[in-house]
């Protein structure tokens, strides 16, 4: 056990390292720079300057959904609030992301300076007051209590898999500490184990599916988040139950099984789909957390304190709950029960009840050899984009037309969707998709995107050049939120956008060598296709054109009713 | 006194209007549509779409800046945090926006559901906590509170000249409510006046420049904040007293009169300004809050318990305070003292004393025939641009090079500089000029911005041209964040930025018809500034070359100050 001496910052830097993180996102600022000096001297992290905070924020939450977690660097007050809408998003769905924010020195805190960054009156924690609503936890770190609080926080961010805090005077990055050396100090970073509760629990179980006619799987985003996609594929493959998940949830399983059934919707959902979940004698949800905008409106039929209902830290039998099992360890103990009672066809070897061929995306609506001329409709761009998703590929979809339209549609074994349907701040997936590229740098991204929303953050454009990068970008060009027209007004003006020329935009943020696409129908989109998937070294910008009032079904159906609630009272 | 019915929305509309705010500022979402449909019916508030809330809310508050009040439309959790750095800056700076979000219908908040826009834990307060932070007050609109609450909160804005944050649920919006008639119900607008507290200021503010040899006028923002500009400019033009002002509160007076001695900054100001403020012996501060950035990093010599200190709803004199004295008053009362005390010289009629003539932006550094055609340098860019500042002209500054160029030039009669010394929030600028622009659409504005600030918020660039405004966008494209370089890393990568064609944006934002030049010399600016002047029916987009490490030298002085106190803990 060698002890030695570092700094503040750098104990961060390594401690972010130690747990898979390589990339800093943020945008210098007066009160970081001091830190930002130690960051371009790690080996290990590597720093990426965003246009703005709301990018590096919601660049940090793709990052983390591909690596497990992100991190972010801001200057007080004006970069930690530009932030906060990002980050907000990681808390509502489960992102683990540090946020560390660096403020005026300790002497400038200490007068109660009326410095810049600051409402000028020496309150220097108003805005970490602010952050409590976003972060599962906070901490101001001092150098004697560094090693302890970064801990902490790091353990509690990966337990929880949510946001935290951390505020440091900018001389604290500086200041030398020891370097902690010996067992892992992010020891606490797993709920705990019951080991009596995980066996009843198994029991239990066995004995709810012993009395079962029929089962069913529905699976959701906190498998993800959660690390147990490992877990879920065994039990999935070890029995012969069908399977869907929920929209946030989509390729948390592998779609290719045959026992695939289809994203469950509630009364929005395919019938086959809709028939599995409700119609299970036993409903085990694994990870599953309804929301309006993926229970088709609340319109599900699944009783919550009926079934098995397995959560991050406890799992549910009937609502009964059985303390100390985790996710993981849980799908484990069940997928040992439900090999025996729902065992695999041992003739066939074939996965699954329900269907007898693997789902595939649908195919793109019936075009005619005059249609193909025509106008592009929404009905033939996402059954035809989903077909273009290649093994493996992350797809990022911006909560408009592009998510509702392609989270209906099958993707290939080990692809990844990323959306962001609870809290659907639009012009997060421009940004998300840049963190989710720097992540998975060998995987060439394809980001699906409104005018709209990547009017919100376009900036990051010129980010995704800067450094080098080349996904595909299809960008939505429908003159407006679409999504809101469908909802309120639409023909109303607050839905119109600026007209921009998306054509000229990537050379004007600096990407001279992107190639630029366009497609108004069928036959102009499947050759701007081939065209993106022919030039990986590049950045390509495709704008399809569709109109304003054309909507997938399920954006459709979903928008009457939010309508309807909204003005309901 | 007729009562009638009307809608929540449409009460909240008519109160804004009548204090003379006729824009509101936002983007839509589907929480707050409806409410949208009554913006839409108003004849007398014209709805901006902004193409993020951020933007929205620095053009909100740019508005207020000019017109005394802003306002400010979001949608709940999204909406509402992308705005929150914009609403600091308002809260920091003492701009009066009123910050409206709309939220989750009323049923969906009391069956606590999980809904799009939320944390997804039924916790509906959660994000108004967070605005506590940046507001001076908040409430929650119900159909019953409606026509309280709405006036409380507007009229506590209008008194402490501060953001306020209303939420109302999506249904409220269209709540009848009954029309209050009958007096004004905003009368708690304005600080209480104490009558004897005054009076005793005033005699006791005679007795102390009795004693005096010689006095000083210092004056500050919150004199623009708190509606003094016309009491300041009688109390000027009545007596004979060189008069400075700190940078935050440039143009809060008239820079043409003879008394006026220049921008105030401590040690790093003009020695003639210098000597003016700090060897008075009676010095009177009207509106003045220092800060790092605008007291020459804390160097001046100022003392606080002595002397004359108007506040906004006290006065002080050598430290005791004479409560009820609001800002207006008090410089009415102390100016018919100091025109006894200090009258204007009978024989020359001239205003002022330490100065004969009228002060006038410095000659741009002298320039050889030669070093005309060789690169530009912030010694002659800022002068020169000052030059070219009309009376009655609007100038927006961003907070790094920009600012402190322009802060130490003279300007024009009824002319306004706008600038963000406190808060220091870059990007601010060009979402700011927006909003004044919109507020005073016969004067053209001038905005001088870099290009890393601008990368920030430049989507509203096309917001401008949605909204055919033609004002003068002064970019100064000097490869990074200059004020960064100044404090640290001049060559650190973090202090880079992506590598934007600045002269092909304004098309591909859709601002087609704008006018885009281009100076890398002295000569180059001269001619572009009198192209850019003689095309007042277009957007102009002037880009000016300097190098990344030339600086005012304002900031230069005031950047190793902020250096060496951000590392010395």
């Amino acid at each position: 056990m060698i002890s030695r001496e570092t700094t503040v910052a750098e104990y961060f830097l390594d401690r972010l390292a130690s747990v898979g993180v390589d990339h800093l996102f943020g945008v210098p600022g007066d009160y970081n720079l001091a830190f930002l000096d130690k960051v371009m001297e790690n080996s290990r992290i590597t720093w990426v300057g965003n246009a703005n905070e709301l990018g590096a924020a919601y660049a940090a939450d793709g990052y983390a959904r591909v690596r497990g977690m992100g991190a972010l660097l801001t200057t007080c007050g004006v970069g930690e609030l530009s932030a906060m809408n990002g980050v907000a998003g990681s808390y509502a769905e489960y992102v683990p992301v540090v946020h560390l924010t660096t403020g005026p020195s300790t002497a400038m805190e200490t007068a109660g300076a009326s410095v810049h960054h600051t409402a000028g009156d020496g309150d220097f924690e108003r805005f970490a007051r602010a952050q409590l609503s976003v972060s599962v936890t906070t901490a101001t770190i001092t150098p004697a209590n560094a090693a302890r609080e970064i801990d902490r926080v790091l353990a509690t961010a990966l337990r929880e898999k949510r946001p935290v805090y951390l505020r440091m005077a900018s001389d604290v990055a500086l200041s030398r500490m020891p370097a902690r050396a010996g067992p892992s100090p992010l020891a606490e970073r797993a709920f705990p184990v019951d080991s009596a509760s995980l066996e009843r629990f198994a029991d239990d179980a066995a004995k709810k599916l012993a009395d079962a006619h029929s089962a069913a799987v529905l699976a959701d985003f906190l498998v993800d988040r959660f690390g147990a996609r490992g877990q879920l594929d065994t039990l999935l493959r070890g029995c012969q139950l069908p399977f869907a998940t929920l929209s946030m949830g989509k390729t948390v399983a592998d779609e290719t099984l045959p026992s695939y059934v289809g994203v469950y919707s509630g009364a929005y959902s395919d019938p086959r789909t809709q028939q599995a979940v409700e119609d299970a004698d036993v409903l085990i949800r694994a990870g599953v957390r309804l929301a309006d905008t993926t229970s088709g409106g609340f319109s599900h039929r699944i009783e919550i304190d009926r079934g098995i209902d397995l959560q991050p830290a406890s799992a549910f039998i009937d609502g009964a709950e059985y303390p100390g099992v985790p996710l993981g360890l849980a799908l484990t103990a069940l997928g040992a029960v439900l090999a025996t009672h729902f065992p695999v066809d041992p003739v066939t070897c074939a996965v699954g009840t329900s269907a007898t061929e693997p789902a595939e995306p649908a195919e793109p609506a019936e075009v005619t050899a005059r249609q193909r001329h025509q106008p592009l409709r929404q009905s033939y761009l996402w059954p035809r984009v989903a077909r273009s998703v290649q093994e493996g590929q992350i797809v990022v979809a911006e909560q408009g037309t592009s998510f509702f339209g392609l989270c209906t549609q099958p993707f290939p074994a080990n692809s990844r969707f990323i959306g962001q349907p609870l809290w659907a701040s639009i012009g997060y997936s421009l940004p998300a998709m840049l963190g989710a590229q720097l992540a998975s740098p060998h995987d060439r991204c394809l980001l699906a995107i409104g005018d709209g929303a990547a009017q919100m953050t376009m900036q990051e454009l010129g980010t995704l050049g800067r450094y080098d990068l080349t996904p595909i970008i299809l960008l939505v060009n429908n003159s407006g939120y679409t999504v809101e027209r469908a909802i309120n007004g639409p023909h109303a003006a607050y839905n119109d956008i600026a007209p921009w020329n998306w054509q000229q935009l990537p050379a004007a943020l600096g990407v001279g060598d992107a190639l630029c696409l366009s497609a108004a129908t069928p036959n102009e989109l499947d050759r701007a296709l081939s065209a993106a998937e022919a030039a990986p070294d590049r950045l390509v910008l495709l704008e399809v054109h569709t109109d304003p009032l054309d909507l997938p079904e399920l954006l459709s159906d979903l928008a009457a009713g939010l309508s309807k609630r909204n003005t309901a009272g």
